[in-house]
């Protein structure tokens, strides 16, 4: 698997081109991206359970799934987070123009929007522009990716080819993440991209078990923005289907696979973090419990602090993972691991070197495996500590 | 409503005493408290819903509701914080050495426990110190207030009097909060006392209903302790009873105002806070979805940084109300008021003077009005800001 933006170019499936270019909604930065299909590809998506939902997300939600997607359009600056008539118009004006450049049907082109909300939308620089983000568009993730990134520190891509029973396919995805911009919210976007022909239930289904595992299991702060979305496009460019079984759990891996690595970027580029957090939760009875819990363990102010402070607390994660509404029957057996150390077992303190722990603990990538022996559920949840960058980012004094 | 502790000591309902000692387990600080009555009382009690629940909790709700109650002695430095075997006869040797003391069955006697864990509780220093703690004793709150305090800066206490059809009673009531101490969790536990006789089940539907309108619904960090207990206590030692409806509604009314002060004194005592912020959201079809939302409102990092640095970010509480399930409906009816300037109706943000508002957000005190215009629920809850000092203080570079 690859990874951009590095030495190498982050490659597109077959039959797939990328584009990213400066507007003038932005100063300087690209600040309009498009995801181009050559021809009809099958586009799924995943959408903000927030019930205040953006125009585009509203919008894209009514065009998939389909068999018909040409492109994905997605500008950064100035989010359009309305849900009114004004923020239906200008994205459907966003939505439009491409289509026009493309060549095809409205109803073919996705739309996303980030970036700052609460001013007018500059939808005219976003029209003028269409024309040349369309006809210069390649065959690199990059300029993309780069377009669609708010205060994200990097761009966030990777590839990976899977060879299947009939010929090698390609799977591309591209994130950005929870940067934030005065005074909207998080955006989480992410894109699939794979020249493997896929049925449209096949590819609804992959996507939402995909989403669930992956994208759904991140967390940096807790809050859900009214404008995240996961799309997948499957434009069977390669000539390649699925065949068999064994193609389909391939290529389901690979998928899963992608947008573990985007999630794992998105919560390690979180605001202010410093560290990638990883909670695995297994033994569980109850699959939705154990993806809560693992999240909250994630989201708690008082775990993201302590590790922080490289402060191997095990107290806050039991007391969490209480709250969270894990049995007491369950707690009492449980065994927690931290960075591999088992620091509880049985549901008690066992010792433990504590400046050896301490010391783990100051490194970048942080494990939490908590086992509770009471079934054969498990969930991973991935996160970031809490530093006082994150005040700071966010403290936006006026 | 005499606020202590000021100037004027926070008197006692008749029939109470209270004391607070150092026995040691701290170096300097009180250490050990109880609250006596000198009759039997109802004692009823409201604790954690955390699944992981400490012994004194265990305990003690085994031993109410009861008539007989006769005291509560809680221990602050070193919390029993355990769920096993010496977590239990830890808490039963304290509770044994109160009912030794004051001449009464161990079941009379409630238990609550603050401070750090992962130690061997000092047990005998406690068991040591409970026979001066109870004959000591005497009619002013502050003792126990300061003995029960983790890192909270100030004692909280409050008592008030109410003119009943057959007399005058008091109600008095005291509190800890969120202080943290490595490496445990917040606590906040709450006393109610008041000299009014008050049956069993009545004085469990007063504290159910005032502890879920008020202990309920604050929130510093969004995490629930193992150790949380909200008690009343009523000994009838006015001699003044409930005569009609409007006894009743009087004393529930000066319950919920007492328990308002003590949990808005909590929330302004959060970990690094600098304000208290109050949410109110009305015009909600459902109880308890508005409950939520507006906690949902106190927990999120985002509005609360933005808080912290006088910003009236809207969006975030937009997106916050659309995150707890608040209805799309809803959302596009509901009008926003901030330090009692509005800044969306009809679910659109309207112009404000952007300047004077992020003035009279560097207040103390910090109003947030939702009117979503679907129903007649309400439902207020209170937090407070979110600074570096509160990562400072959890993040515990071991």
């Amino acid at each position: 698997m690859t990874r951009g933006p590095g030495i190498a170019r982050t490659l597109l499936p077959k039959g797939f081109k990328a584009n990213g270019v400066n507007c003038g909604v932005r100063r300087y930065r690209p600040d309009l991206g498009i995801l181009i299909s050559e021809e009809d590809a099958v586009g799924v998506g995943m959408f903000t359970l927030n019930e205040c939902r953006a125009a585009p997300v509203l919008y894209s939600q009514k065009m998939v799934p389909s068999k018909h997607i040409r492109a994905i359009i997605t500008n950064s600056g100035q989010a359009n987070a309305a849900t009114g008539p004004e923020g239906v118009e200008t994205n459907l004006k966003m939505a439009e123009a491409a289509a026009r450049s493309l060549g095809c049907n409205t109803h073919q082109v996705l739309t996303a929007s980030t970036g700052v909300i609460g001013q007018p939308m500059e939808i005219e620089k976003i029209v003028g522009a269409v024309g040349d983000l369309v006809h210069n568009a390649g065959g690199s993730a990059e300029p993309f990716a780069l377009a669609i990134l708010t205060t994200d520190l990097v761009p966030k891509t990777v590839t990976t080819t899977v060879q299947l029973s009939g010929g090698q396919i390609r799977i591309t995805g591209i994130a950005k993440g929870s940067g934030m911009i005065h005074p909207n919210m998080a955006t989480m976007l992410g894109y699939l991209l794979t020249d493997v022909a896929l049925p449209l239930d096949v590819a609804q289904d992959m996507l939402t078990s995909v989403t669930n595992e992956t994208f759904n299991m991140i967390s940096v702060d807790g809050d859900t923005s009214t404008n995240d979305a996961v799309f997948l496009m499957a434009n069977g460019a390669s000539g390649v289907k699925l065949n068999d079984d064994a193609d389909y759990a391939a290529v389901k891996k690979a998928l899963l696979e992608v947008s573990k690595v985007l999630s794992q970027a998105i919560a390690r580029d979180g605001e202010g973090a410093t560290k990638l957090v990883e909670v695995n939760l297994k033994g569980s009875h109850d699959l939705a419990l154990a993806r809560k819990a693992a999240r909250g363990i994630t989201v708690s102010p008082l775990i993201k602090t302590a590790i922080h402070g490289a402060d191997p607390n095990w107290g806050r994660i039991l007391a969490r993972l209480g709250a969270e509404g894990i049995p007491a029957a369950s707690l009492d057996k449980l065994s927690l691991k931290i960075q591999g150390k088992k620091v509880m077992e049985k549901g008690r303190p066992v010792a433990f070197d504590r400046g050896e722990l301490s010391t783990l603990l100051r490194q970048d990538l942080i494990k939490i495996q908590v086992d509770l022996f009471s079934g054969d559920q498990e969930a991973t949840a991935w996160g970031c500590d809490l530093s006082k960058k994150y005040v700071e980012i966010n403290t936006e004094y006026s």
